[in-house]
């Protein structure tokens, strides 16, 4: 085996993987962030919370999201700059507004909007554009 | 050269690659996710956007970031839910609790307010917890 040859064996795996998997930071790719944030009509019922969180996560398979994060607020300690008000946070990244407009008018995502959106009282959206 | 022998070769430098990436989806590990948005005194600086970011960026290597992206208002339909009033966003990823509270003791962003933080009026933090 030459030692060209070997060292191709050895590297190219690892690039493999490499392009299979998101870069770290992204600071090479710039990328969609589309961040909302639900609160409840109910803020107390711990069942409409269950349901929304269950109505968000059948957004998860939809081909152009590159990452999806469901969360509901930390424990981090109050202070005046955070809002920790709503119920729940859906994260998402897409390649570009493309990606992002094939999401919104996704059949998933319209089924989601009607069937879940009698439980949320207000939503925020802040879309994001790497730089 | 043994077959095993060789298959190690082959598979070593891709698990050191997969392991130095954090997972897609990061459906298994929940981190914290902390999203800051401010809003700058001056909304129309130019200059004072280029300084905010550039204070902002100095925050990328605290040890405990595990992902960061630094984001202005995307070009996406404008829509009721949508607020793009905001001048920038920082996306930020923690492993836990602990770690955010180490990022925010941190003298890098002890710094990074003392320096820039006369550029915003307006701070809106939400820490979410994966769920």
């Amino acid at each position: 085996m030459s030692t060209s040859r070997r060292k191709f064996l050895l590297t190219a795996p690892a690039l493999a993987v490499a392009a299979s998997v998101p870069a770290f930071g992204h600071a090479q790719e710039k990328q969609l962030v589309h961040h909302v944030y639900f609160w409840l009509k109910n803020p107390s019922s711990k069942e409409d919370l269950n349901k929304l969180i269950e109505g968000i996560s059948t957004l998860r398979p939809i081909p152009t999201v590159r990452q999806f994060r469901l969360g509901v607020p930390a424990a981090t300690t109050k202070r005046d700059v955070i809002d920790d008000s709503y119920a729940v946070s859906l994260f998402t990244v897409f390649d570009d507004i493309k990606g992002h407009d094939v999401y919104q008018e996704h059949p998933v995502h319209l089924k989601f909007i009607e069937k879940y959106s009698y439980l949320w009282g207000k939503v925020t959206v802040y879309d994001s554009m790497d730089i």
